[in-house]
C-alpha cells in the first residue's frame, strides 16, 4: 500500500471565501503514483469546510447568504463561545453545515468525478493562516 | 490491496425523491470479493446526496418538509444561482445538508452496520439521468 | 494491508450530549499497529453523530440551542415519523446536520490533527445503549 500526504496553506484577506482547489489536489495525486485508492482532503481547522460542489460564482453567493441566515454571524453576544474573547462561534456552525472534508475515489490515476464536481476549501474565519489536508492512500 | 469500482444509474421522474440502494452496495461488496477495508458510495452530482438513515416513509416526508423549509425552492428568482437559466440552485444547498457521501467499514465481507441503517440516494433536481459512484478498496 | 476495528458502547443520561471520543481513538490507533492509512469514525446508529470540531463548552451549549432552533424536538406531532411511536425525528433531522462519521488521516502512527481538531459523539436521542465504530485501515 501507498500513501501520500500534503498540505495546502491558505491566508484568506476577508472573513469568508471559497477557493477552487481541484487544481492543487489532482497535483499531489499525480506526484503521489496512486492509481487505484481513496483521496481524503480536510480542514485542519475548525472553522473551515472542505466540501464538493459547482465552480459558479452565483451559486458561492446564494451559499453566502444562505449560511448566513442559518447561522448568522451578528450579534456576536448571541454566542456563548464568543464569551471566550472569540467573534467566530458562527464560524463553528457554518462550518458542520458544509462539512469538514471529502473522500474521492481514485481510478486509473484520476480523481474519479461526475461532470460537474470540484473540490473547494470554504473559508469562514479568515485574516490568520490555515491549512488542508490531502491524504491519499491505495497501490 | 483489492479494489473495485461501479456506478449506478438513476433517472428520478419527478423532482425529488429518496432511494434506498443498500441492497445494490451489497451486491457490488460481494462482487469486489473483499473482506476487509473501506467503502465510499459518493452521489456524482453536485444536487444529489448519498446519505444513511433510516428507512421508514413518514420520517422522508419530514426530511422533504425541513429541507423544503431550510432551503426552499421557490421563489427561484431568490437564487443568484438560477440566472444562469438554472432553477435547482435550492438542490445545491439541500445536498450540503444531507452530504455528498458516505464511507462505510467492511467487515468479513459485510457492510458493518448498526441495527437501522440504511443507505439512500436522496434526489433534489430530478427528471434526468444521474450516478451513484461505489468505490471499495481493502485485502 | 492491515485492518483493525473496535466498538464504543455509551449509554447517556439525558436526551442530548457531546462527548469527546479522541482518546478513545488514539488508544485504538496505538493498538492497531497502523503508521500510515485512513480511520472511519462512525455513529452505528441513526439519531447520533461523530463530528470534528472544538472542545469547548460554550461551543457545545451553542450548537444545542442551533440544532433545537433548526429542528425542533416539540411539538412532537409535526413530524410525521413520531407517528410510529416515536418521539425522535428531531434527532434523525439534527444527525444530518451535525454527520454520521468522519474520515482522519493515520500519518506517522498518529491521528493527523490540526491544532483544535477533537473527535466528538453527538447523542440527539440518549437513553438507550448505542455504539460507535472504529475502522482502520493501512500500513
Amino acid at each position: 500500500m501507498k500513501s501520500f500526504r500534503k498540505e495546502l496553506w491558505f491566508e484568506i484577506p476577508g472573513r469568508r471565501a471559497f477557493v477552487n482547489i481541484t487544481p492543487d489536489v489532482k497535483v499531489c495525486l499525480a506526484e503521489s503514483g496512486i492509481a487505484e485508492g481513496l483521496a481524503l482532503i480536510n480542514a485542519m481547522h475548525i472553522t473551515a469546510s472542505v466540501f464538493i460542489n459547482d465552480d459558479e460564482n452565483g451559486l458561492h453567493h446564494d451559499y453566502e447568504v444562505w449560511l448566513e441566515k442559518l447561522a448568522p454571524h451578528a450579534p456576536t453576544s448571541q454566542y456563548r463561545h464568543n464569551r471566550t474573547g472569540e467573534d467566530n462561534a458562527d464560524a463553528h456552525l457554518k462550518r458542520q453545515v458544509m462539512g469538514r472534508e471529502v473522500v474521492v475515489a481514485v481510478t486509473e490515476g484520476k480523481l474519479d468525478f461526475g461532470p460537474w464536481e470540484q473540490i473547494f476549501y470554504g473559508e469562514f474565519d479568515g485574516g490568520r493562516k490555515k491549512r488542508v489536508l490531502i491524504k491519499i492512500i491505495g497501490a
